[in-house]
């Protein structure tokens, strides 16, 4: 047998045909978040020049290219990509101020130290699509990871497993919920039949006892696990934290660093490393970048824009267009000569940038796995580490690179104080706090502190409601022929989605200005 | 730079050293769920007959072998692996007193229709590490797919993604209970430094307001994502639902789903089908597998044991061993001729098999991934279809296998007494209501109710805790040179590593007689 399409619709009527009014009362598709992006009419004739060749000038490149437009990309780095990066055997950095770093892992690995992950929502994977990037997910949640903080309390400096902090919080706190239900303590305005399905819901949510108390469950993990025959039997169950324990720990505060749209399950990362999207563009515009172009000035002219920039050589050299894209992030591009508004050279200045690092770790053996059995996911913690990654790939290699850190602000700050190696030493130290095999397994580590990258001296733009106010809609107005896009132009900033739609929506505003012939 | 381990262990004593306290305190190794497994000693010149070549039976075969047991597997299906079983193009199936179904799924396309998940804290990750089956991340858990239920209140026959019931649930039950606390409502035995924390926390994991209002969130979605430049701005929400449409539609009880320590993140499954376990066992086995061999009865012998079988052809054959381990289901096992003893007899007879079904959807087009920006996950429904699994592999392609149905007891009754093309429509019509891109999209199906499979006559032993108690004993004692071994003999019951652990097991009992001499 095979049913096939005709004989299901066909068939469909003997169900009373409802699906067809199911089909029109439902939405068939999420327009805003599905939608295939290309412009009509041509651009030819008309040239615009780049200036970075990350994912967002790349992606404007690309579009405007695609109807006939002549663009030059200039980038200050030898590579593409920008923040979208990927560092293997041979890379190097040397920060602002700082030492030269090469990175001495084996061949095969790679640390990403900008952005690692995509969202399914995001506008990322419809390009990954269109270039044919091999996507794997990015497991962002792992139940098995840890918790460790430096707190008040019976929990304070010991290692929790994430199952084991959920499984009790959510006993204790539906526990708390479910007996003031159940005993009419709260003003609910829902019918009493409501009200036992609230406890039900509870009890559920929980793994409350029939009399609704939480006295521990196998959802927090066993000390032996289930096996066959009579031994180990069932499985042996650790009593739960106590309420008390894990209200000091702190632990609860990470639950809902999962909650978030951008964070939710599934995600993405590209197979290879995040630089496989840099690099589908880069293909696609090979001879269109200029590479270790550094931009020294930015000029309006009668008919458009004079880009003077220096070459590898530190020759300077000018170019000139009917427009220009400008990518730059907005903490390097205040420092550049420009014809720019003072409104808009205001806004440039007033935005301020996340400070950040990573740093990525090189072991012999993928302990996580073989001691811990923890694939993928991200353990917590308030030392300065703030967040430890175990890859989401090459599982059971016999070698394989955490992220070490991964923190923010003041702890980013601090850390990115140290020269790279002292971070790395400072890594693994904290580390091995919660994964002890860290000194026998160890390699060799690669540390960024994005403040003090050159040509990007922050992570993303970090937008205050009153910067937001101020000053994100003179950012988007063009200043004559010149528009600015990156992920600063968007509501998604320190995402490449955030770069991508901004691209778009610069391409598609210059489109429109062309073809109105204005 | 590039810090070595040397270098790291002699900074580490800068930071006061503790690190290696912490190595001391911490243990190094979940030894449980971490260790490999082997034989040693030698089992040259003993002779065991196996029946059944599922997982169970291969890999003490397997395991035994490597000791120098002589292994005989009767299998009475023309293939390995039993219910670790993949549906792929010409494969074939005729239910006990059912019509043949040939599956039509496009080359490349397949279906699991018995186990498809593997948790990472399983012994089936050890396999498939020692065979090299590659694995990719399962995606059990994904909040952008959707909850449809049939029920009262205002969210009936709706389709609800789950992110938005969720962040909604959690907004009221944390807006509740940090209420009262706030009001000191509930008798906490806890200081009230305390109680801020806890509120501090209901705040964060409902995303409620500075006053402790749950006023909906960015969690649940957007009705336009957030995007770059001023259009579409920060993104559109949708107005929360209300507690009571909520508990009305017993979403809320599909949370608890992904709680449970064998459906935490991460999951696995193996690249092309759950079958690669099976077909790397079989391929190291494949001089010991007789097929086609359908066993007509277990006797004693003076020795050892003699099975008799039925060949392809019908023609009866025997076999003789110094053990037998019986690997064979327990509702098929009760019905062939034996010299087991009356206790053993009446406890194979007194364990319930799950009643189960599922079915394979191919569609033309991915319209999950194109339209509904589903990734993986599983859609969870009252209806009787239960769940919609979407496949997590193969992101992007053109075509796609969905699980159409995947349903338990009276619902996979109801469902089984259909014929398989009845089922394959049933599952249509019902997944149309949540989908109503089915009609459009279908192309063929392939549906299995495992209570009516031939050789296995159920999905797994349903032990309640009376029957574990008063048969799973029995079971597990080896009646003279016979031995049970399989998923129903352990606390596993359902996934592959219940049989692999019950392989091991026994493997292990018989070894340490035969080195024992008696």
């Amino acid at each position: 047998m095979s049913i096939t399409r005709r004989k299901f619709i066909t068939k469909v009527a003997q169900y009373g045909g409802s699906a067809c009014a199911a089909m029109l009362a439902l939405k068939l598709l999420d327009s805003s978040i599905a939608g295939a992006f290309s412009l009509s009419g041509s651009g030819k004739g008309k040239r615009v020049i780049i200036l970075g060749a990350g994912t967002a000038g790349m992606a404007a490149a690309y579009e405007l290219g695609k109807v006939g437009y002549d663009c030059q990309i200039l980038e200050a780095r030898n590579r593409a990509g920008g923040r979208c990066w990927t560092v293997r055997r041979g890379d190097e950095e040397t920060e602002v101020g700082g030492t030269r770093q090469v990175a001495g892992f084996e061949p095969g690995l790679y640390f990403n130290p900008g952005p690692a992950r995509i969202p399914q929502h995001h506008i990322t994977l419809n390009y990954c699509k269109e270039f044919g990037i091999p996507i794997e997910v990015f497991t962002n949640l792992n139940e098995a990871a840890y918790y460790y903080n430096e707190s008040a309390g019976s929990l304070a400096s010991k290692r929790v497993r994430i199952r084991e902090a959920k499984a009790d919080m959510r006993g204790h706190t539906s526990e708390l919920l479910a007996k003031a239900i159940h005993q009419d303590e709260l003003d609910l305005a829902i019918t009493s039949e409501d009200k036992e399905k609230m406890v039900e819901f509870l009890r559920r949510e929980g793994d409350l006892s029939p009399d609704l108390f939480y006295k521990g469950s196998s959802r927090r993990g066993y000390s032996t696990f289930p096996g066959a025959s009579l031994e180990p039997g069932p499985g042996k169950r650790e009593d739960p934290f106590d309420l008390k324990a894990l209200i000091q720990s702190g632990f609860g505060n990470y639950f809902s660093s999962e909650y978030s749209i951008d964070q939710q399950m599934t995600m993405f990362e590209p197979v290879g490393g995040i630089d496989q999207i840099a690099k589908a563009f880069e293909q696609r515009l090979s001879d269109k970048i200029t590479y270790g172009a550094e931009v020294k000035e930015i000029r309006k002219t009668a008919n458009g824009v004079r880009i003077t920039y220096a070459d590898r050589t530190g020759r300077l050299r000018q170019v000139t267009g009917d427009f220009c894209i400008c990518t730059i992030p907005l903490p390097v591009l205040k420092g550049i000569p420009s014809d720019l508004s003072p409104q808009l050279k205001e806004a440039i200045a007033g935005v301020t940038y996340a400070q950040t690092g990573k740093s990525g770790l090189q072991f012999a053996r993928r302990f996580w796995e073989d001691d811990d059995r923890i694939f993928g996911g991200i353990t917590r913690t308030n030392l300065n580490i703030t967040q430890i990654f175990y890859p989401s790939h090459n599982y059971y290699a016999k070698k394989g690179i955490l992220v070490g850190h991964y923190n923010f602000e003041e702890k980013a700050v601090e850390m990115g104080n140290l020269a790279p190696a002292a971070r790395i030493e400072r890594a693994l130290y904290e580390g091995s706090k919660i994964h002890p095999q860290y000194p026998k397994e160890f390699e060799t580590g690669f540390a960024v502190a994005w403040h003090k990258i050159r040509y990007s001296l922050g992570g993303w733009a970090s937008y205050t409601s009153t910067t937001r106010e101020r000053y994100y809609p003179t950012l988007n107005q063009p200043d004559g022929p010149i528009y600015l896009a990156g992920e600063h132009l968007s509501y998604l900033t320190g995402w490449i989605a955030g770069a991508l739609e901004s691209a778009q929506k610069v391409a598609t505003a210059i489109h429109r200005q062309v073809l109105s012939g204005t």
